[in-house]
């Protein structure tokens, strides 16, 4: 079997949040070529370079390959694209000038279709997709806290895995991350939204509220089982069997988290954007699109929606 | 037709807020026998009486009946009930002494079943209900501003119209309160259900906006239409018959009310107790009891109640 990369791939990371910064490190670390493209905090990371901290190791990038433009950067093998998939009107500019003939691009973003903005500007064979299970926050540019390493996800959009796949998880295995190589990666993202869907959005609709607090309210706790229904009655529809055994498991890990902040309410709280289209809004669409009621699942949106807009109004947001 | 009611009744008024105070004084100014069961701001009502603003009168009541108890009241022809309904644990120790053989009890509370508990404490065939249209505001203790005086709608529980309901109605309409007999109180209250339950639950799950935000945001406003149509759907089970038509003039109306906060988001903002039970609780366990899937009923119950449960976790609930 041939190899599609060199045994040090030019990668470029698109984004420099917490997730970019962070597996940008990593790869970078373990010796593949990477560029940064950095929209803010670019004078930062080149004085003190990039910093993780886990729980078990920091690690330091001194030297960083930083640029204000995709042209400089010029074709890649690998372009991880860790932008919040808000900035996705930006992938027409950003991606073209990084493209060879072989170029991968794989999205870290949160959601459903996320790939589909990706395709669109380099083709859908270029596109890979994957889901982080990570918990990660950027406490200044270049500086970022991984309280949980977790897991990647990988696969490929509208395939299942091939060899390049299992070459790119084996990149991102080599740089210390655990990274599996998936088949469908379109379930993948069904059954992230389980936990996803009610979890995050509660803790936004509810007032603001951690994990703990939403799991002793009996009325929220069942009314996060009926938000998970109509995800998986809505993903069963698209071929996505996802088993009760399934739901059942979140509420128990959820239950173990104690007092956790769900993502999107973090970034509701610091008055970042939120991937309100693609943890909500496109998933209301495509059941809708398919005939399965999701009623509640859309009154989430709205709401969200409107405390969203609301934060714009009062000057909060960045 | 014999009378049941003496030239000058007497009246209890249970409950100083707003409507307790408005219709107290107009009924006292008229020359009823009035006598007001006072919780807070006795002492302040006692120096100055009760003051009363609306757009076209101003109504004064100087020497006014206070009480502390009201077994220093005793038997009275007439009580009107102007607590809120999250008090009604209170009537059983407020209302015996108040009661003689053909006393009438005529609640002024919103939502759905609230009739129930005075009618479990005096007996069914003692009681009314009434469905005040009117917009009050009690702006210090015994002083109300009212902003559009309305009209009463006037039942029996559980029974249609009778002679004393009408003769109830004209003491209002004696006292310049507009009041009609009317014989289907549930009907109505269903029918003003049509209205607040969506928007007064919107306005404080939407995160505390007035309608003219809520009327101008198309989820919203779709998802209002629907909290609409579970309603009708509910009463429909019951027998009660709202036209489609109905619904629409809601809309017509609010449209035109502008930047309008409706009563329960006022009690929310200034941390007052809200009719949670009785205009979001009850309708959800009605509409189940008889089958009818009432999902973003039921959602917007629960989160409402989160809500008001942070409220009262930040101590900013009286």
């Amino acid at each position: 079997m041939s190899t599609l990369f060199p045994e040090k791939p030019r990668i470029a990371i698109v984004g420099s949040g917490a997730l970019g910064c962070y597996y940008g490190a990593r790869l970078a670390k373990a010796g593949n070529d990477v560029h940064f493209l950095v929209r803010s905090g670019r004078a930062a990371i080149a004085v003190r370079g990039l910093r993780i901290k886990t729980p078990t190791e920091r690690i330091q990038v001194k030297k960083v390959q930083t640029y204000a433009t995709a042209t400089e950067i010029g074709a890649v093998d690998l372009v991880i694209v860790a932008l919040k998939a808000t900035a996705n009107s930006s992938l027409e500019k950003l991606l073209p000038p990084l493209m060879g003939e072989n170029t991968l691009v794989l999205t870290l973003q949160n959601g459903l279709g996320v790939e589909e903005p990706v395709a669109e500007v380099v083709g859908g064979e270029h596109v890979l997709g994957a889901i982080c299970f990570v918990g990660c926050t950027r406490t200044a540019p270049g500086v970022v806290d991984c309280s949980f390493p977790g897991l990647i996800m990988l696969g490929e959009f509208g395939r299942p895995a091939q060899a390049r796949t299992r070459e790119v998880a084996k990149i991102f295995e080599k740089a210390g991350v655990k990274c599996e190589a998936q088949d469908n990666l379109e379930e993948l993202r069904w059954k992230k939204l389980v936990w996803n869907v009610p979890f995050n959005g509660l803790s936004i609709a509810g007032g603001g509220i951690t994990t703990d607090i939403l799991m002793a309210d009996e009325g929220l706790k069942m009314l996060a089982r009926r938000l998970m229904e109509e995800v998986v009655e809505a993903a069963a529809k698209f071929g996505h069997v996802i088993p009760r055994s399934f739901m059942d498991q979140q509420f128990e890990r959820t239950g173990k988290l104690g007092k956790y902040s769900p993502s999107s309410l973090i970034d509701y709280r610091e008055g970042r954007s939120i991937e309100l289209e693609e943890i909500w809004g496109e998933p209301v669409r495509r059941a809708k699109s398919v005939g399965v009621p999701v009623p509640r699942l859309e009154m989430l949106y709205w709401l969200i929606k409107r405390l969203l807009a609301a934060r714009k109004t009062d000057g909060k947001r960045r």
